[in-house]
């Protein structure tokens, strides 16, 4: 009987061999477009002080992360000093300060690391998961809000989408629009929870929070929603009218969409993203049969000052590894090669052949082949051959008492059955002409 | 000034592009030559249920853990439910407990993930730092141990590591030279903590613990520590005498020898280990210029036991990244293009050519190449050059207004200091071979 719980923690995952070459694949993909658009590599600590992410995601996100309790005498207290990583948006804020006289002019960096989100677990939300960040600081061109769009576009293109859409809105046209309507600054953050939802809850929802939180009048809510579907800046740009501050916001979305060749970029004045650091653009990517987005991203002008005392423009996306997997493994996306077996081939071992096996498996791993040796010397070879064969190696190779002195290697094909003895020396060429391992 | 605090927390690491360039060089070669031993890779949570670890490491390791306190109403009683991981065996004899039915007969897992521990910081010591561990779980046969030693050895070597000892002793052997010493079976763990410093405290200062602790007598422990001093197993197996123990452990060491070609193996009875789950063979790996070990491990046949109920055996090889890491760079064993520039080619951008810029970037990434864009459409073109120039980016290409309408770009090597204007689909091609990036 086990003497102890064996899952991983609630709404975390052990990752088989299987689930890490799929994880590999698409971090590989994804990385290789972000350093194609010139972005580094940055890596940071899981954990950070406690003040470093608090009061940083709002009070929902306070909620949300995990405290590490401090070690010691203060065990006892329940004070905890460190918290786990919840975005990796902020730890690159914080690096920015800190390291500000090694970093270049513009400091274009991407992150692909997990994070930590207490959030109740449900299908494809974890508490434990990865986000691939891309981030530019340095600049408020609208140069970087189109590279970026382009790159994570770019990074979706390569692993096989097709279908996405890229929505895009922009924090100062949302504030125009608001503010056309008539509803009072101190009610914004509210009227953009609500609107948020209208994915999920419909317009009448969104009425009904409207009115629940006395938002606005129905009469002119209606207007509002009607508005938020159109995908014209034109039409926004008439709503918004002379408000100065919308008016910006609606230059910088013309500006970014002279430079982004794709058409799977669309105005959406309905994307508010939940994050209160947002300063400008805002973007997020989605596919239909994925409730939720693949990422979503935008600009954030301030979160560098909370750090450094000092604003550093900003702008980044976030590709969520998770979904992005979920959606791969549902259309059966991935590479076939990726299912790979553990080995090309392996050798076979016996009570007196275990130096001879195990030279012969140091040979051929030499020649670049992936090896597997049999451990189990008392074993017979049929056993031996089954197991192979249950773990898809290709090949079984060893050296009997008759090989032995000869220089010879029986090679067995488990796919066809064909056994054959050979000379030692052409094993690694004939099992790589097979199994297509030639360089 | 800054509102917050900018380092990482305390022990922990930013790794700055270059960092990360170093450690993805090393954990590559790593994972190359663990895959070609026929170890699949798996991963597993950062956080585990704490009663998953406490216990597992001796009352010290107890203490390093960090505990991650109950969400919500909980946080106020300070009590904690998860940890973060410790090391990558236990939640890998927890993963074997949990799936050991999808798991083949002998599982050859590799794992290079970070664990942390509350130790005081110290040089080359940190409380979050990588383990890339190799284990097979299965198999009581030492051509498993000599499979570890074999790939563990071959990761070092591949990395540019000639000289380095792999000193290999048995926990069999250890008991049966104590016991034959007349040390009395409780007093065996405290002589193994005084004998584990032999390196640091000396003889003296293991003889002086041997007599605080009233271990043993000072004329038995001499020719106790004469005995220490020896590589030949013939010696311990004379002072071991009939131990029937011992003598398993004479029996595994010598068929381990028989099967590791390396004459870098080297029999060493003062290694002990410390951790308490070990029961057979135990190795380490050194180099003279390191205090502390490259890397380390053994059997543990009795660990998975703890969660399934059922022993399976176990034994496994755990390589330090960050010590490889502290020594590679010292000794500057890293290849010189991993301090490569982040981009081939920088696209210099003006008010009036941001487009043509953009597109030219999306052609040359097309072909492979690199690319940045400066985003400051306002600069004038000597600062971008003196940019690319700073950050060691080879070459700046433009498209100026005389250029445009001919499909000519303007290709400058940052090199050389030459400069010409040639056709724009021939631009991809002449940087990959100033580059050397030619497939």
């Amino acid at each position: 009987m086990p003497s102890a719980k064996t899952q991983p923690a609630r709404g975390m995952r052990d990752f088989l061999p299987e689930d890490v070459r799929k994880r590999e694949y698409v971090i590989g993909v994804i990385k290789e477009v972000y350093e194609r658009y010139g972005f580094e590599p940055l890596e940071t600590p899981a954990a950070e002080n406690i003040e470093t992410l608090m009061g940083k995601y709002g009070e929902e996100g306070n909620q949300l992360i995990f405290k590490i309790l401090k070690r010691g005498v203060h065990e006892g207290t329940g004070e905890a000093d460190l918290a786990l990583r919840y975005d990796l948006t902020v730890p690159l804020a914080r690096v920015v300060a800190e390291y500000r006289d090694k970093l270049p002019k513009f400091f274009k960096r991407y992150q692909i690391q997990p994070v930590w989100r207490a959030d109740r677990p449900a299908r494809g939300r974890y508490r434990e998961f990865y986000q691939c960040d891309v981030d530019v600081l340095g600049s408020r061109s609208m140069i970087v809000e189109a590279e970026i769009i382009s790159a994570s576009s770019e990074a979706l293109t390569k692993l096989g989408f097709t279908d996405f859409t890229v929505r895009l809105n922009h924090r100062k046209v949302l504030t125009g629009i608001l503010e056309m309507a008539g509803i009072p600054e101190e009610k914004h953050a509210t009227a953009l929870i609500a609107l948020d939802k209208l994915d999920k809850i419909g317009k009448e929802g969104v009425l009904r929070e409207f009115e629940a939180r006395e938002v606005l009048t129905s009469n002119v809510a209606q207007e509002l929603l009607a508005l938020f579907e159109t995908n014209q800046l034109e039409h926004l740009e008439q709503f918004i009218g002379a408000h100065p501050i919308g008016l910006e916001g609606i230059k910088d979305l013309r500006e970014i969409i002279s430079y982004v060749s794709s058409s799977a970029v669309q105005i959406d004045p309905s994307l508010a993203r939940g994050l209160s650091y947002y300063t400008g653009a805002i973007m997020e990517m989605q596919v239909k049969d994925l409730a939720g987005s693949l990422g979503g991203g935008g600009r954030y002008d301030n979160l560098v000052g909370m750090f450094l005392g000092q604003n550093i423009p900003a702008c980044g996306f976030s590709l969520g590894l998770e979904r992005i997997i979920v959606v791969m493994s549902e259309r059966d996306m991935f590479p076939v090669n990726l299912l790979r077996s553990p080995a090309e081939v392996m050798i076979a071992v016996w009570r007196d052949a275990a130096q001879d096996a195990l030279s012969l498996a140091s040979e051929l791993r030499a020649q670049g082949l992936r090896v597997d040796v049999y451990p189990d010397r008392d074993s017979k070879l049929g056993p031996q051959i089954s197991y192979a064969s249950k773990r898809s190696i290709p090949f079984v190779a060893f050296i009997g008492e008759d090989e032995r002195d000869k220089g010879l290697v029986v090679l067995k094909n488990l796919n066809t059955g064909q056994q054959e003895t050979i000379d030692r020396k052409d094993v690694a060429g004939l099992v790589k002409v097979e199994v297509g391992n030639v360089e």
